[in-house]
């Protein structure tokens, strides 16, 4: 049986970076969750005494604090300085710049305009920088700014994880609404990415296995990928759910994890199925 | 019979207004046509001695020249300037904006991308500003900009009379292949208010006449927005074509006019419509 890995698969480069930097610095602390996975966080905590604190006042307990791939709002940041803390920043540069852009548009004048979710880590973090509120808006859907103030000059950034396609319906909308619309595709490629290389290596493959947790929406949507290119394909969280009857006359095998997948489950997953297909 | 004219018709406010200067300046020429009216050059000739020149060459025997509401390019502005000449800026103020973005964006290293025709004078005129002509791209479809090196950062301009659905077509297909795009909305909102006003007069009128040149483009869809809204429309140059039927039994005429089409032309209409409603 040959086994073979997608192209892209698994932690994107801000996460894959962010995690060396926690490494980096043991006897710390992460401000939030740096990944959604619950078994690469217990290995940080046990491997490198890398804690997890959710607000500043649980951040205080540390000496040196690690600022998430997501980032936190520019108000945290502030108080955890002030606090003396030593503060290492693990913000994925992919969201630096929204950041930065919004900082500098907003002294700028312009009105703010954020395209995605107002209750995710990371668009919290972002909206934080505008230096006028009043006049930063965070919408999924160009609807949601009919009748709000939008003066003659915007800037809008994305969530780095939103489609392009729905982006461009809200640069629509601005387009032929204001005097001036400055465009920052903030959209990071890295989800994209992985699911046009599962879906070519799917297409080769006469079995696909697909490694992630079975409530993350991005491995669901590269299952569903996968499945529509390989009707042999398996969603699987770890090794131990592998059966040997998968790889019975199979040739070709492929290989695929979602965003949250460390590639260490990933290794232990290539290493069961080469036993089984012995 | 009740006569009403649209709310919007006519000459825009960048004819209105060249025409004004150039009653203002008699013994001049205007550098290119000032309007698609051949009557309205007539009679600025002949009531104002304002002459009409193409190119610099013509224009040196002028001593005034007033520069038509489409601008001329940067180039030849210079060369008359050189020669010592007058000039009389007519251009209209929507002209002049985009004209000025050009040259702002392109020194400040954007690629400039202006959504119109190539051939138009006045378009002609806006590329002229660039200060990197071969960053410069003049499309009318977002196919034109495959295969052309955009870099990083692109500044977007329209022609002011372009659909502003057209338009976002170009932006959307930009938005997701450059880091940055600056988004200058600058078509004018003339004709399509008088598309506006034309249909809801002639959703309130029994019989609409719609005035302007039989070749001029503006006109003939300003007639097909009339009938649309009341079968009793008609497309006419001036008064010699009405018909004292049309009238009969009617309450309520209304009145619209193409883009070129002078008010004292619609005057004499609405005269000898009275005329012959008696």
């Amino acid at each position: 049986l040959k086994i073979e890995l997608a192209e892209h698969y698994g932690f994107c480069y801000g996460v894959k970076r962010a995690i060396e930097i926690a490494q980096q610095h043991p006897n710390s602390a992460t401000f939030g969750p740096i990944i959604h996975n619950i078994d690469e966080i217990n290995r940080l905590d046990k491997e490198y005494n890398v804690g997890l604190v959710d607000s500043v006042d649980e951040a205080l307990k540390y000496d040196t604090l690690i600022i998430r791939t997501h980032g936190i709002t520019k108000d945290n940041l502030k108080k955890l300085k002030k606090e003396g803390k030593k503060v290492i920043n693990a913000t994925c540069p992919y969201v630096t710049k929204p950041q930065q852009i919004v900082a500098d548009m907003s002294q700028k004048g312009y009105t703010i305009v954020i395209f995605g979710d107002k209750n995710h880590p990371e668009i919290k973090g972002v909206a934080s920088y505008s230096e006028d509120q009043d006049r930063t808006y965070t919408i999924l859907t160009p609807e949601e700014l009919i009748g709000k103030a939008l003066g003659t000059k915007v800037a809008i950034v994305a969530q780095t994880t939103r489609k392009p396609e729905d982006f461009k319906k809200i640069v629509s909308f601005l387009t032929t609404r204001v005097v001036e619309l400055r465009v920052f595709n903030t959209i990071c490629n890295a989800t994209f990415e992985n699911q046009d290389a599962t879906a070519s290596l799917a297409k080769k493959s006469d079995v696909m296995i697909v490694i992630g947790g079975k409530n993350s929406s991005n491995t669901k949507q590269l299952y569903l990928i996968a499945k529509s290119n390989c009707k042999d394909s398996y969603h699987i969280e770890n090794e131990d759910e592998l059966e040997s009857k998968w790889f019975k006359n199979k040739e070709f095998c492929g290989i695929s994890a979602g965003a949250s997948t460390p590639d260490w489950i990933i290794q232990k997953v290539v290493k069961k199925i080469e036993e089984l297909a012995k």
